[in-house]
């Protein structure tokens, strides 16, 4: 339908609901996509923008640098300020240069800057688009300027207008509405709410998001060490980074390196973003089934252990796999410190020792179906071997997410290939271990 | 420290920075919990409702559960409308009838209305705390209604007054920049903004995300069946929505029922949740490896498959899992319909053939290590086992989430467990059918 008239399709698209809209376009393939917007962009520039919002920021990312840099940066022109931002953060190095040079240059020093900020911390989150004023201005300046702007301001901070003094040195924050109780030849700085906090652009988003939550503002002024203001963060843009890495998470979670993958990305990328996660798992795996070889002999007299070595193993790895859970949360919404490893083992350890004993008994019943060759003490092993292996798994899937992240490492990622590895090592030696010595 | 005594505590309070207040109080057990809020109700109510924002709201009903009805209707009062009414729903029958019997009777109406939508739709992200006047007021109206107010309204909705005629029915909003443009006596109907469409309570949370994404308004009103506005919906509270959704899916992925459990909960709880995980995985996992038993005339002779067995599942299981967590994202990002099986296999299938020549190769690598006993096909029935699975594993474990999605189930919380027994069963299958065929 789409492939090259254009003719009556921006109507169409209007006419539409967002949702509807929103699933075409994901379900785009990166082609189909950048000859979409390729076309657009020509016509319709701002549609066109509005409907980039519809895609993940890796995926605009992608469109943008296939298409010439001109056109990628009328796009990247008309974003709101920390899309903006995020976008050219995904580009690599020469389209970012080819981008930059085709935009404006106070916006090129602004994202400069923007940039200058990591990942994770409220400078990241810089929004740009506020109303700034001398201290000296009055309200009726307020007004005359609200009156010029001709633009569509309906994405700028609209609560507060934000001062700076002769310096450039932020000043404080006005609420809108105090402006349309005030005389209009009142000055801004007698209208200062000096209760609002600013924000260090430095500040990380867990600490960020209880400032949010402990005062009841929903935008802070964003000043740097040198006191000046450099934009204002919001409490949306601040949920919207913490949902986006919470989905990072549950893939990483999943097995997928650095937390992005969509089916529409090219089949190279995805394959390779898959190996590297179970090429290591090959090892680790390996590692924990050698315990087995070890103990060949063992099974070679009770090879009924075989069908019982996974079983154990697959349901230490899922008790295991609970505390890495709830030990990752914990930590993700600031519950819990990283060196509290003595709290997490203390409240672990009753878990794995109420479930080692429930499972384990049914792992034993299970066990006593398939004793009839003379092997009364079988479900003893299973059982048993079951109950301290739990034990130790939610000791170690407890602590391990801390230990990681006392490391500097990801524990989304890392933790649970980690933990199955040693839970199977564990499941595989206490049963052919206790086997050998009551069995044989 | 905090045993009785309070004197000075509030100043303490509010002298330290809300972080280290945050991860304080979450780290304070249920029964310390309690106390605390008891003493601060009775002194401090503000600063004590302010304080709950640090805490989960399931953890803060279950602390309001175990104050005096009246104690915990004063803090249900001051609470943010969204918070209030997450809370409330979070109550046992008894307790909610207690505390709504201490509230005003108005605030009790529109709770019991917010209560009527369900988790996942607009509605439930209701927030009442907005201006409505008639739409013939005048701008003076609200200039004198915002003079009168000496409540601290900071969490009212600021950018917006909403109008309604004598009916009641909603009748446009009205930016709070154009009332500061306007003259006093101008009639709020002439300041109307057309272009703000009206959000329908029931509409789901993905599409109300497209809505947002697409224009760049930040709070749109709410507006039901009869015409009659019942709040706003903001696109934080939207955000702050998907970001829970996504934390309790991570939890529920890693094994906990309900997707909430904090190591500050009763004992009893966290281990009934985490049973009603793994008494079902018991099952699951037992009916995977009688697969095992099925075969063990092939095990007796070639006790050496005994270690390949869990390597060869494990791997399977970890590629299958990449593609349920691809899938449980899409469509968690309504990028993906769960209509789109054939999409998906065809997506999948390419993957798995390449993942499974290269893991597969490294196995029968690792396998030729270990066929000194002159079995020079080991090597060939572990790499040809582990590639079908893989590619089985990979279009199971894609499809699988769409299936649950479509029969209404929720596959964060199903798709892995099953998969895993579906990969499970696949490996050892073709790792002894193969060995029976080409070994013996």
């Amino acid at each position: 339908i789409r492939q090259g008239e254009m003719a009556g399709l921006p109507e169409l698209i209007r006419a539409t609901s967002p949702s509807h809209v929103g699933r075409l376009l994901r379900s785009l393939s990166e082609e189909e996509a950048v000859g979409f917007w390729r076309l657009m962009a020509c016509s319709e520039i701002e549609l066109a923008t509005d409907l980039l919002d519809h895609l993940a920021d890796l995926r605009i990312a992608a469109i943008l640098s296939q298409l010439p840099a001109t056109l990628a940066a009328d796009l990247v022109l008309r974003m709101e300020s920390d899309d903006r931002r995020d976008v050219i953060g995904l580009l690599a190095f020469d389209v970012r240069e080819a981008v930059l040079a085709a935009l404006p240059q106070p916006l090129v020093a602004s994202l400069r800057l923007a940039l200058r900020y990591e990942p994770g911390s409220a400078g990241n989150l810089l929004k740009t688009e506020m109303l700034s004023f001398a201290s000296q201005a009055k309200v009726a300046d307020v007004v005359r300027t609200l009156r010029a702007s001709t633009e569509q301001i309906e994405h700028f901070e609209q609560r507060y207008v934000y001062l700076h003094d002769e310096e450039h040195q932020y000043a404080g924050a006005v609420a809108m509405r105090e402006l349309l109780l005030a005389d209009q030849d009142q000055q801004l700085q007698s209208l200062v709410d000096d209760a609002i906090p600013t924000v260090d652009p430095a500040m990380p988003l867990d600490e960020l998001k209880s400032v949010f939550d402990h005062l009841r503002y929903s935008v802070f002024p964003l000043v740097d060490v040198s006191g000046r203001q450099i934009g204002v963060v919001d409490h949306k843009d601040l949920q919207e980074a913490l949902y986006e890495q919470a989905e990072r998470e549950l893939l990483e979670q999943g097995g997928i390196l650095g937390g992005e993958e969509f089916r529409t990305m090219g089949l190279g990328s995805r394959i390779l973003r898959r190996l590297a996660f179970l090429l290591p798992s090959v090892a680790l795996s390996y590692a924990a089934v050698s315990v087995i070889a070890l103990y060949e002999p063992v099974l070679d007299q009770l090879v009924v252990l075989a069908a019982f070595l996974p079983l154990v193993a697959n349901l230490c790895g899922a008790v295991g796999n609970q505390a890495v859970a709830v030990s990752i949360r914990e930590l993700s919404v600031d519950r819990l410190s990283p060196n509290k490893l003595g709290f997490v083992v203390a409240k672990e350890i009753p878990v794995g020792v109420v479930v080692g004993l429930v499972i384990g008994t049914l792992l034993a019943g299970l066990a006593s179906l398939r004793s009839d060759e003379g092997l009364v003490l079988l479900p003893l092993v299973i059982g048993l071997a079951y109950s301290v292996s739990s034990i130790l798994a939610v000791a170690i899937g407890g602590v391990l997410p801390l230990l990681l992240k006392r490391l500097g490492l990801d524990p989304a990622m890392l933790a649970s290939p980690l933990l199955t590895t040693l839970t199977d090592a564990v499941a595989f030696f206490f049963v052919l271990f206790l086997a050998q010595g009551l069995l044989l």
